[in-house]
């Protein structure tokens, strides 16, 4: 089922708390508008900071509650589950309309929430600010020991992987695989890599096509790994059909672990990409986010030629904090280095996002 | 101030609606939830089919509604103006996962809405899905005589134009302009060109890059313009300073009316722009929306020298059956003409957003 949740927002004077006769006129044209959708009161309660009233239509599946701040900022929500929902946002601009013209003040509408729908829609950006997709199936759904593994198919972006909930690759998002390869900027021609995580395949089908010497990627999740095997091949093609190929071998184990041991042997690579998830999943113990990123970056330059490359994505272009801890930790770094960012659009992010290349100096 | 909404969601089995004591324990168990927020209930309404029950904690000016559907299906509202307000989407993934638990059922947290910001932050894709800008300034806002005209600015965007609420172009916005222009794919040197519309100033600004023979634009509202040559100088550059150059000229005019003089004179042009908004605002009384489009397309037809070219923007390729009505419209001209199209991601529509190319023939 459907269900639609509306919302109006009101900027109501502040003085309208203390003055009953204006709250009194105020609720009546509230109530007025509420009353076209059926909507009755049944319940108030009043604060001298706080006034809510409750209102519904139960026969029509559809309820609403009106808050009223002690500074004067009064919200109104509306629920409606009933079949043929007479609430549109076309139908919630008319009722805002009417109600700004008796109220004569600042009011905004919300677009309509859409509650109910089979597969879910509702994610954030890296900001936080809310995200509805057009997904329309859900492809793949299971937990793994690690994380919870999603892939839903979308009509604009194909199908989109998706960890604990977190957009991490869609088929059309090339233009993140290619961000992060900073694309027709760096040759990797002959090159000898180390992918950290890039369970989905996409990097490293992107790469094998710049002929590179050797491909390693380490990925902890095996689940990943086949779920895009079977219903991502728009980003990873034929990638994961097999564990590896003539230049390029599939890991699956922590990459901290790898790292480890590849330092203790004393193995060398010209470029290392992180395409870890966001959030550590690492089996060891970790500290905070930034303690894992440290620790990701310290161990890749330990595993870095003079001269080679660490890539990795950042985050989008609204979180210039984050930017700014990040690079801090960068020329905080017991090796010396150099760094460039460049960013691009990511359709399955809906945002401007933000990759970095490092290389570390002689 | 700021308020905020937070939405979860349940799929309950079908028969919790006529098992009494099935519904008594889950709506115990919401209510376990609701009391770690202090949430008490003060109402509640039954029907056969609709079960509403409302919860407040008044001295924190906080409330929540739990509709029960007779579907099963069952939502959580909660709406919060407390000063530091205990609700984040991270405390609301930890409330969802608790109750998940208990209900062992599908659940979906729906972000954050944060309500009351000085500065309106939510619009909508082509397809009516909801996103959440992050303007923090209101730059301009004005009711011109045919438009609400407001200029908002963002971090991320720069400042950017909406008319009547609408999305128009953002100073980040160049992806809008060259995909209008199929950018490279087009020549524009020593053309005659028309732009119906496009008061915001960004195309005309890179048509003269591309040294055309001369351009004329007739647009109908001198306070966007205005407005534009103003706070908009990150995408019309100082081509608004001026009605007029060597080169362009700016018509403040309906372009319905313009369109009919040139015909009656027989003014012909190589290349004609629509750039108009995506709704007539024309002083002339118009039809549907549709009919408006197929006026604009034939009247450009009759402007056009044998082989010239009409570009326009569409829609997002979220609207498949818009993009549909668009081409059997133009299959469907007096004048034989051959079309593409073509896409781009625009930043202040945060979607990937079609131009088409039509070619007059001979």
């Amino acid at each position: 089922m459907t269900v639609l949740t509306a919302m109006l927002d009101i900027w109501l004077d502040k003085s309208i708390c203390s003055d009953a006769t204006a709250k009194t006129t105020v609720v009546q044209s509230i109530e007025s508008i509420l009353s076209t959708l059926s909507l009755v009161r049944q319940h108030d309660m009043e604060t001298p900071d706080f006034h809510v009233l409750f209102y519904a239509a139960p026969s029509l599946q559809r309820s609403s509650v009106v808050n009223i701040y002690s500074s004067g900022f009064t919200t109104i929500t509306i629920e409606d589950g009933s079949k043929d929902s007479p609430l549109t946002n076309q139908v919630m601009e008319e009722l805002k309309q009417k109600l700004k013209k008796a109220l004569q003040t600042r009011m905004e509408r919300i677009p309509l929430i859409k509650r109910g729908a089979p597969v879910p829609n509702y994610y954030t950006t890296s900001d936080e600010r809310i995200l509805e997709y057009d997904f329309d199936k859900i492809v793949f759904e299971s937990d793994s020991k690690y994380q919870h593994v999603k892939i839903l198919h979308s009509p604009t972006l194909g199908n989109c992987l998706l960890l604990d909930d977190m957009q991490n690759l869609a088929e059309k998002d090339i233009n993140y695989t290619r961000g992060l390869m900073n694309y027709k900027q760096m040759c990797y021609r002959d090159k000898e890599i180390l992918i950290l995580g890039g369970g989905d395949g996409g990097l490293l089908h992107e790469l094998l096509k710049e002929e590179p010497k050797h491909v390693t990627m380490v990925d902890i999740d095996e689940m990943v790994i086949n779920a895009c095997r079977d219903h991502l091949r728009g980003a990873c093609g034929d990638v994961l059909d097999n564990m590896a190929g003539k230049n390029y071998e599939i890991i699956i184990d922590d990459c901290v672990n790898k790292m480890k041991e590849y330092i203790e042997k004393g193995r060398l690579f010209d470029i290392v990409f992180n395409d870890l998830t966001d959030f550590p999943i690492s089996s060891e113990h970790q500290g905070g986010h930034w303690d894992f990123v440290r620790k990701i970056v310290d161990m890749s330059m330990k595993l870095l030629r003079q001269n080679g490359r660490l890539l990795n994505h950042a985050i989008g272009v609204s979180c210039p904090s984050s930017l700014e801890t990040y690079e801090k930790l960068l020329k905080s770094l017991p090796v010396n280095v150099e760094f460039s960012k460049h960013s691009d659009h990511v359709p399955s992010f809906m945002e401007e996002w933000v990759f970095y290349e490092i290389r570390k100096l002689e």
